[in-house]
């Protein structure tokens, strides 16, 4: 099937989000409109995709959605003209852009709830390819901690892994410094241009020869708190298993880590003193369930298996490209937005409570995420802002 | 039923090991000769009670049973006036030998494969009807392990539980000194009068008023090497839980893991440094499924709910005192012996080999023994010597 079927339309709707081929310039300009423009994140960038098959059908919808979902002011369609920019400065500065159903973009990650559409990626794109083990952990490490990074990163190398991180201080660099040689993928929380923390800018030119650097921003981004967390679902989305050494209680680490296990990811945790508040998370990961890890060994005994099985999602689903006929009447959109509310509530209750099919029930959320009124929690919880 | 019904025997044969009342002195001498008579450890003296329902039956039994099964020269049965004088001894330096049967016997340590017919006493004998936990580690703990291991100790004894250990250098007596106020339980590999480390002299005293001193051995051994190990079977037995608080690979805690696991006992680990070699042996103890502590609450939340049921023995027991008809003829024994040789055997394989019932063939082994020429192994394996 030819993406000009696809835009066509045609009785075999299928997303132009699934095809697994190479996107045309126009198109990638059109997923990247899409993924800039306000209120879409990109969980709405795919069942908009889903939904009009590919970008070009789904820009032409926006406003009107978001104006069924109640938006106050029109909402913002990144114009044609930004994205071309954004795209030109890519190019200029050696960053591909690559899309989702391309066959470049790394397996695992196009398998969690919320791939980024368009990953930006600078270095060398084969070491997206190979399978990543993340090795993430405390700014303020302890000199043991950082020794023992840098050993396990090593030892995965050896082993033929690909080691990610977040390029922060402490362990993320200690375990990229390790892998440089190597091959190793840092997950930038801003753009590409916007290296954090500062002196860690010849580390990541020293991974460009062997591995690689990765953002969703746009270049320019410069990285608040917030990116911080939601980057973390990119490390453990690449990675077949997360290792954290030296975690403190609620630290970014352990993000990392939840993400990893929603994402069906494996969770590895290096031990360390009772008495160390650095070891805090990790130790408490190992008693959730996480594997100890004292060396290369214990993460390699229980990703290998892993590596010959195909890559699956970690929740399948169900649909396809949503057929045209669910559509919402204005009564049945009227009883489902009063169904929500500030407390959280799950989407499995929306369509029982509302007697309307899921279908139906995707598209008002998706009218309303695009308004701006939708807030998402983890458990496909959804909620009014 | 009184102990003269089980002395003059009758119908009904059951042994004075299973009583559950007090010995009479006159008992308690010829259970302490049997127990201190040549090849005669605990596993053969409770194999010799059930058998002859009595020490006193037992003792006239020895010198025959060790003749049958081969020994070359007269098997030693430990005099009458050795014993008094050991029993003296302890009356004078405030030690209470206490048999298996009897009630102020710990109750857990009775249930494990191989009991101390008499348990050598010093200190306050309510100590050793509490609920237990063991801390027990390395010789040179690092400060860390040090402070966690009375950190651990003081919350536990808060608690309500009796400290076990083994009065060793760093985690043993560190575990001792916190809950030396509370109560704690030293079990030593010698007799109570060779404190070891001696150093540990005024730990030891200090440790009396609240808690008790223990020991399988008399009054005047000097502990060895090999009297460690098999004191640490001790240490677990007492206990409800091990926790081992960093522990080299191959130590003597590890031991005493191994020994918990087989006695059915919780197995418990504080982390450490994948750097630290004084961690290995606890972290392995993890990846092996023992549980990561880093506080009482861990150990508090396993112990707890098992504290409620009935204490039963690890593997039960299916024989009681064995009828008198087991008496193995002179082919039958010579076939057994003749399956027997240096490479250990199964029990079961002998009784399935020799076409013997499994009573004769635990007869035949019980000579063997007394006569030195049997050795067993775990898993019940036995060899030749």
């Amino acid at each position: 099937m030819t993406f000009a079927a696809v835009r066509d339309g045609g009785g075999d709707v299928r997303s132009e989000d699934r095809t697994g081929g190479r996107l045309s310039e126009e198109q990638r300009l059109e997923w990247l409109r899409v993924i800039r423009s306000d209120n879409v994140g990109p969980r709405t960038f795919h069942a908009l995709l889903s939904r009009y098959g590919n970008a070009h059908a789904a820009l032409a919808a926006l406003p009107e959605l978001a104006r069924r979902g109640g938006a106050i002011r029109p909402v913002r369609v990144c114009p044609r003209e930004e994205a071309e920019r954004e795209l030109k400065a890519a190019k200029s500065g050696g960053v591909s852009l690559i899309a989702s159903c391309e066959p470049d973009y790394p397996q695992r990650l196009r398998m969690i709830d919320d791939p980024p559409p368009l990953l930006a990626m600078r270095g060398n794109p084969a070491a997206l390819g190979r399978p990543m083990v993340a090795i993430v952990g405390a700014r303020n490490a302890s000199a043991a901690g950082i020794r023992f990074a840098e050993r396990l990163a090593r030892d995965l190398a050896a082993a033929d892994f690909i080691i990610a991180s977040g390029l922060a201080r402490g362990i993320d660099g200690a375990a990229h410094r390790a892998s440089a040689a190597s091959g190793t993928v840092a997950v930038l929380a801003g753009g590409l241009d916007h290296i954090y923390p500062p002196e860690h800018g010849d580390l990541a030119e020293a991974i460009l020869a062997q591995g690689a650097l990765v953002s969703e921003m746009p270049l320019g981004w410069e990285p608040h708190a917030r990116d911080f967390p939601r980057r973390n679902r990119l490390i453990s989305g690449l990675a077949v298993g997360v290792v954290v050494v030296e975690a403190a209680k609620r630290s970014g680490s352990l993000i990392t880590a939840r993400f990893a296990l929603e994402q069906g990811r494996e969770v590895f945790a290096a031990p360390g003193s009772p008495l160390d508040p650095r070891a805090e998370g990790s130790n408490g990961l190992i008693k959730e369930g996480a594997t100890l890890v004292t060396e290369a060994a214990d993460v390699i005994a229980v990703v290998r298996p892993i590596l010959g099985q195909p890559i699956a999602p970690a929740l399948e689903e169900p649909e396809g490209a949503g057929p045209p006929a669910a559509e919402p009447g204005r009564d049945e959109r009227a009883r489902i937005i009063e169904l929500l509310g500030p407390t959280p509530v799950s989407i499995d209750d929306l369509v029982r409570l509302s007697a309307s099919s899921p279908a139906v029930v995707r598209v008002v959320l998706l009218e309303l995420e695009l308004a701006g009124r939708l807030e998402r929690h983890g458990g496909a919880l959804v909620s009014l802002r």
